[in-house]
């Protein structure tokens, strides 16, 4: 349970993934949470999680904060109708792109200065290639980025709001100006996504037998291509200014290691070779480590199972007799083959212990 | 342990992350392994891992089998050198390009049709981002494509002893010929390489507080960036005419994204980056799942769990006790929070059934 930055009520607007996990976690700090959508199901869903209740318009809730959760197209009008309805409350975002939902907010006659003062955007840098309330976790942003971005007129008053429901959340908050904040999700999600789906598209016509040959590499660099397209027209359509020097400069490289191996026995065609790859890992070798105790802190024994019905079930029953905490699990996919790895995450401290236990009982462990 | 299919003993030449691991998983199951290695460092750890006994030539060790595992620029010589030393014995080799090898062994005078007809290619589709035998495990292969790859002149009995060393160790055993193989890697293993060093190269002159915005997504695409750049300059400048139309596809792809981006609210830009993220949906949902099944073949039940230790042994354990039995399996460790979704995939024809049986027993599942 974290310590409350907010007092509540917050109203959640938008109860798809992003929204529900927010409200969710909210309620999980024992804020009181007010829900709405445009889509009854949405919204049925969501109460069913345990994200809030749902209110509507004139039944006299009152929001220390609203979060406006909706798809980007409509975040501006529902942000700026947000200000009018709750006139003592901030109004936060959390869209993916923030310079042209601010633009549209300051071009917005309806909106006075002290309504605008009250706006700060933010972008939690979360999410899972699945989409809808029934995805959601109310963990879904512990330890990851959460991006307050305030333009010039945002009070001091919004800007706390905004930053404190990150922390009950148990996000990592960071501050940014709106273009710092688009050049950089260009560059680390954008642009990531964009490639991931160009390269996953080649698969297309490839033969089956091809894919069958499909390891981890190509599994990790096409998942996000898996993503809803709905959602990239409009982060892609409002962040492209950003979004195109770095494909220019992707296409620069491109060109350049296709003219080598075009003759890769020609003097230089190995540095060359050696060079772009070494450039890639000098890029990798600048992702810092994530946020807070992510599961990469976690270690991670491989045990071999068989795979027949109720082998998972027991190795994760003799862990738990075992009195060690599963922190985190992972099935590794096999092509044609019976028997599978599991991957257990415990914390490093239990690691030994639990690879002694496990032994003890004759699982096959891999070290 | 596995039944023996091999009856031994094999000899291992080079005994790098790969060589020193099938060498550990020859050993496991109570298979002869005689060690070969350039390094007398690298030798002296695979003994000390149990990966087997270093011998020379000379000393009368007569193999069944000899796996070269080399670096690639030099498996050709070394194989051919096994054949001739080794009159009795089938060669194999385990590198990543199979018609380069090929070409070579063919243009290879001193060796006799009956001496190539021992020759048989392979690769075992498994590695780690580690390499050297220290960071060698018998378990390596464990259900990973070991692909055998005859060449037109190959003997029975050596394709039999290529396929029973996969077998032996575990892998899942698949064979093509040798144009068949260098194209699918190129696609499913060289290409994604390639795409995701150029990706990660652009993180280079970034700013550090955009990359503390990185996420699974930035991680998954760039994880294989970390590559040493030294084994694929070999790869990719054996393999250069499978990969080049894959990255003459993706610059293609490129340039109209690119054009599109420069007016993304040209009629008909939504569209284009709507079908060029649905390409990317298509092709990702191409790769196979567990068991080599067709994609997406699996039901997702979504079971909402307390976050207690044991729930999900229990609900595990109730699922193997309905006689379902677990195809895959995620979830997600909520620390602090009071409910978490299991997510199970299981064949579609159970679904129904599963549903049935954990709504019976008083599991909250999504639906």
């Amino acid at each position: 349970m974290n310590a409350n930055y907010l007092a509540g009520p917050v109203l959640v607007i938008g109860t798809g993934l992003l929204g529900a996990s927010a409200a969710m976690g909210l309620r999980a700090c024992g804020i009181e949470v007010g829900l709405r959508d445009a889509s009854p199901t949405a919204l049925r869903i969501a109460e069913d999680l345990g994200a809030g209740v749902a209110c509507a318009p004139g039944d006299g809730f009152e929001p220390e904060l609203v979060i406006v959760a909706t798809p980007p197209d409509v975040v501006a009008p529902v942000v700026s109708a947000a200000l009018r309805e709750f006139p003592a409350a901030a109004v936060i975002d959390i869209a993916s792109v923030k310079q042209s939902i601010l633009a549209a907010l300051l071009d917005d006659a309806s909106l006075s200065p002290a309504e605008l003062a009250r706006y700060v955007g933010a972008h939690p840098m979360a999410g899972r290639e699945l989409s809808g309330p029934a995805a959601a976790r109310g963990a879904l942003f512990t330890s990851a980025p959460w991006v307050v971005v305030p333009h010039e007129g945002s009070s001091a008053h919004a800007v706390r709001l905004a930053k404190a429901a990150g922390a009950d959340l148990g996000a990592s908050v960071i501050q940014m100006d709106a273009r710092s904040h688009d050049e950089a999700v260009a560059l680390v999600s954008h642009f990531p996504q964009v490639a991931s789906s160009l390269l996953a598209s080649r698969l297309r016509g490839a033969p089956g037998s091809a894919l069958a040959l499909a390891g981890n590499g190509l599994r990790d660099t096409t998942r996000i291509a898996a993503s809803d397209p709905r959602l990239w027209i409009q982060i892609l359509s409002h962040n492209a200014p950003q979004v195109l020097p770095i494909l220019e400069g992707l296409r620069g490289d491109l060109d350049r290691i296709i003219a080598t191996l075009k003759d890769p026995a020609a003097p230089g065609a190995a540095l060359d070779i050696a060079e772009l790859m070494g450039e890639g890992n000098a890029g990798a070798a600048r992702i810092p480590g994530k946020h807070g105790a992510p599961p990469q802190s976690f270690a991670t024994v491989s045990v071999i199972v068989d795979d027949r019905p109720g082998q998972i079930a027991k190795l994760l029953t003799e862990i738990g007799e075992a009195g060690i905490n599963l922190e985190d699990l992972r099935m590794e996919h096999s092509a044609g083959h019976q028997v599978g790895l599991v991957d257990v995450q415990v914390l490093p401290g239990r690691r030994d212990e639990l690879v002694a236990a496990l032994t003890a009982l004759n699982w096959k462990v891999v070290q």
